[in-house]
């Protein structure tokens, strides 16, 4: 079978506009996400996380396109296991806390839970993946690996562990399955940020498609990018958690401003992690970072 | 598990603008629909009619809202038999036959193949299930048991068939594997149709919808109903087909005019096949005529 980037490349040939996090149409902005049971989430996980991340996961591309959530559709293809009432009321809750209205879905049978989300937004300014231009910073919203090791300590019994270790394996399962969008955040970063995308594949791929989209290259420096808290103590791989762990839902994105001055505008921290260059791919540090994320297809 | 009656009943009290082919947003509609392997078709089918199909199933309930088609959105979960150039080839070419834009997209794998489509119209006084009133007259768009009788002949070797079966077998496998959604004339229907809905379910259920969200009754005549050529010499269970088989994806719409007059209007045949009257359900040529089309969870 085809590798993912390679699908996805036909697919701009054939349909010009998908690319970006969500498609823009007017001042709309319309994004699908599908989670499959085996391939995004196992039984393991409870149903209530199943679908609030479902739907945080459109949301977080909405955040990316700065555009405020309006409305979504719902697929669900239900095998016998679900309870069905739990799943639908979960969702509810969700739309609710996002305030976003689920106006319209449709039910199959399926062997395995499948559940398809289509969000729309509104943004009279959104962000784009591609603007980004040599010297613009290079930010991240919040520190990275957590949901990479919430993988990692996922269904494991946590009883047996050194409390410490115990409370950071809590939360980083918590990052992993309920993970946060950053709605806010992305639009107010209207006007302000260059580029943007949300880390949904991991650091290295995010960027390496950010810089793909803007015909940029980018330096970032590993010590700049925030860690998420225990994770240096865990003793799991946070290179490679920080750097290619997918499923972070941060925002990833360039400005002119300077980190002091950005923080300000948004009233919270962000964290600058390097600079955009002229040219190609991604460096860390000097050498080069090839895109090691997740790959639908690996 | 619940009845998908069931399942319905619930979202929409949680989710109150769902139960029409289609949200209305101002003067968008957005409908979604998932086809999942072995529940919705099966490999036999070729991948090529597997993906106009998709697209028609959506098109066809912003057909029954009265809308243009304008803006569609893709969920694929792929497992490996799916040659993926094929069906986005043929996604491409449906949708410039239908004249709607695929703006977006996301990909997963999957065991077995998962096509969700959300797809966006515009209509300005969209068609509703809601608006039929006592001494309408209720219509059917085409004859109808071409998709059940398809249904019954898919994946069968035709060759030993005497020929005039044969032709009649090839006609209605087209019709269920190749379904025609009804845009034009939906379109044409806004302002003389005072309830609208696609035949996606079969007749007896999906005028039971109609009539419950109308809350009114209808009484429909057997020998008006329209037959699909061929059917009643081909053997197969005519009534079944005719009243229960799902996925014709004809109009099922009622209308103060007659016959003559709508037909004139719309410039085409169209074929009344009842009366909607006060009270509840659906009665044939006198007797009650129980739901008995598709259910996804029986």
């Amino acid at each position: 079978m085809k590798s993912e980037h390679e699908i996805i490349a036909r697919l701009r040939e054939l349909f010009p506009r998908t690319g970006d996090d969500a498609a823009v149409i007017g001042d709309q902005v319309i994004t699908v996400d599908m989670l499959v049971e085996d391939v995004d989430f196992t039984q393991s996980v409870p149903i209530r996380f199943i679908a609030r991340k479902s739907l945080a996961v459109n949301l977080s591309d909405l955040a990316a396109m700065g555009a405020q959530p309006r409305y979504a559709v719902v697929a669900l293809g239900l095998p016998q296991w679900v309870n069905v009432d739990m799943l639908t009321d979960a969702l509810a809750e969700a739309a609710r806390e996002y305030d976003i209205e689920i106006v319209g879905g449709d039910l199959s049978r399926s062997g395995k839970l499948v559940i398809s989300i289509t969000a729309i937004g509104e943004a009279k300014e959104p962000l784009l993946r591609s603007g980004a231009k040599a010297g613009d910073r290079i930010y991240v919203s919040r520190p990275l690996g957590g949901a990479a090791a919430g993988l990692a300590f996922l269904g494991k019994p946590l009883d047996d562990m050194p409390y410490s270790l115990r409370e950071f394996a809590q939360s980083a399962v918590q990052r992993q399955i309920d993970p946060e969008p950053e709605i806010e955040l992305g639009m107010k970063l209207a006007g302000i940020a260059t580029a943007c995308i949300d880390i949904s594949d991991g650091l290295s791929t995010d960027l390496d498609h950010l810089c793909e989209a803007s015909n940029v290259g980018a330096e970032i420096t590993r010590e700049r990018i925030p860690v998420f808290p225990g994770l240096i103590e865990s003793g799991l791989n946070v290179r490679d958690a920080v750097l290619n762990g997918g499923e972070e839902y941060a925002l990833l994105f360039t400005s002119r401003l300077r980190e002091s001055e950005l923080s300000a505008r948004v009233g919270r921290p962000v964290y600058a992690i390097g600079k955009i260059v002229e040219g190609h791919g991604v460096t860390l540090d000097g050498q080069p970072l090839p895109p090691r994320g997740w790959d639908h297809f690996a």
